[in-house]
């Protein structure tokens, strides 16, 4: 099943006519996986006509404004419509104290469970089929990227070698999990049928930070890396002191991380054409594209 | 000059494709008067291409989230632009804690003075040309509804009658200011030349509120009621429960305070169509319309 990526909003600081503040979702089977949670993210989900009923979990890059002022409205517009299914929350420290303290004086009672953890380097939570990573980005503050990453798959089965070694159909299933069978007293190894385990998808978020090494480690193969790219070239100072990254940066990471598509997110305003960012990334890295407000983009899952 | 309404927001609780949660401002001449701050609010700005670097002084009903998410997003934007002028808000008792409490868990230090005023009833600020009243409506927590009203005009003056008088134009002015004059050892009263001074306009906020006796007093005689209208009145019960009005039962109050023009807006999002709230409102008064996001509005002074 195909993973689809939307981008709900990609200005840095402000937003402007074209674009909301940061959040982006990765829609993985029946779960939503939201990175920030921009002022104005409710409406953008409706825009994109994603329902907000299904499983969520929310992963806060870092407590900057534009990253963090939608989270009330989405968790009181939860509460308005009647939720009963948990909400999962992860974050830098301070989160916890953000979210109740609002609730605190504001006297939000919630109809649904609410669980907010600290986000920390390593595995933060895992599914069925996949796994969540973080690492602390270079930020100024606390402050997180993230990474879904899919479990290995099963490899893949060859009916026509099963057939040519004349393996009966009722001993196929055990096969493609990768069990051994025997059969009249011969065993047989899956690996003779069996492709060997494939790599599932990695999709790797920046939030805000400055280029680091860890990233390069982090974001290592995968199929989409979503970097920001505050600036351009002629900016690299105020990215330096701000702790952001130029559209160059961000692509001499994608290239010595080998991803398969960097896009680019949290333009800054002054960007209307964002054109000379595309430029400056492109002349380091080809697999390159700008998002775009409700811009979707689907990771299929390879075919051998 | 004319003054200018915009509606921001105009959908209850929840946005809709549509429609924003609350906000609406009022320009006259060079300043904005906001009323409630919903999430998007500065979205919504710079959709009707309103500068937000001139005097702004917001107005908070009451402390529910999608009358306020919008605040701190404006209130960290101006930090953004380096705004320098002071930013007035006034709203009732917590709404200090709410934005000071954010402020100190966020770490955010402004570029310039923030005065938060508690609201009460009565006159609570005022300009050269006009005052601004509250009153305290009914909605379950501390709440109020807003009126801007412009000061007495000075009456229109007559030249044809100053001129039949054989009053010399060097006269004219200081009856034109309402003072009387001697012209030949006799007094000429300014009342002779000049009719009464003339009201100014007058605009009133309802916020969320149940219908109240005391609004009808506030809204006598106004230009523009923009009063909220939640329900129709299938919804009555409903209305009543959560301290909401139906559109009729604004439009009684309307038509009672004698206003020239009722605007209905907070309306439910269930209502995609809103024309049953516009049908049920007007069999009880006729000018009444209702809000959509971006719709302006402008009062002009009256010519006589």
């Amino acid at each position: 099943m195909s993973i689809e990526i939307v981008f709900l909003g990609t200005s840095a600081g402000l937003p402007t006519e074209e674009r909301n503040v940061s959040s982006v979702i990765v829609r993985r089977e029946s779960e939503i996986f939201m990175f920030d949670v921009g002022e104005g993210t409710q409406k953008q989900l409706i825009k994109a006509n994603i329902g907000i009923k299904q499983k969520l979990t929310i992963f806060i890059s870092h407590l900057h404004g534009d990253h963090i002022f939608g989270l009330l409205g989405l968790i009181q517009s939860y509460n308005l419509i009647g939720r009963k299914i948990p909400l999962e929350i992860f974050g830098p420290k301070d989160l916890k104290k953000f979210i109740y303290e609002n609730m605190k004086i504001l006297n939000i009672n919630l109809t649904y469970p609410l669980i907010i953890r600290n986000s920390k380097q390593g595995i933060i939570t895992e599914g069925k089929n996949y796994t969540i990573k973080a690492i602390e980005s270079d930020h100024r503050i606390e402050s997180y990227s993230y990474c879904i990453e899919e479990k290995l798959r099963p490899g893949k089965f060859n009916p026509e070698k099963a057939n040519k070694l004349e393996i009966p159909i009722k001993f196929w299933k055990t096969l493609k999990s990768g069990f051994p069978v025997t059969i009249n007293k011969k065993n047989i190894d899956a690996s003779l049928i069996v492709s060997p385990p494939r790599k599932g998808r990695k999709i790797v978020y920046s939030g805000d930070t400055k280029p680091t090494e860890r990233m390069m480690t982090f974001a290592k193969n995968a199929d989409i890396l979503i970097h920001e790219a505050t600036y351009d070239e002629k900016m690299r100072a105020r990215a330096d002191k701000y702790f952001h990254s130029t559209a160059r940066q961000a692509a001499e990471i994608a290239k010595k991380a080998n991803v398969q598509l960097l896009v680019l997110t949290h333009m800054s305003p002054r960007y209307k054409d964002p054109s000379i960012l595309y430029k400056e990334a492109y002349e380091i890295f080809k697999n390159v594209m700008i998002a775009e407000d409700l811009l979707k983009i689907n990771v299929n899952l390879s075919k051998d």
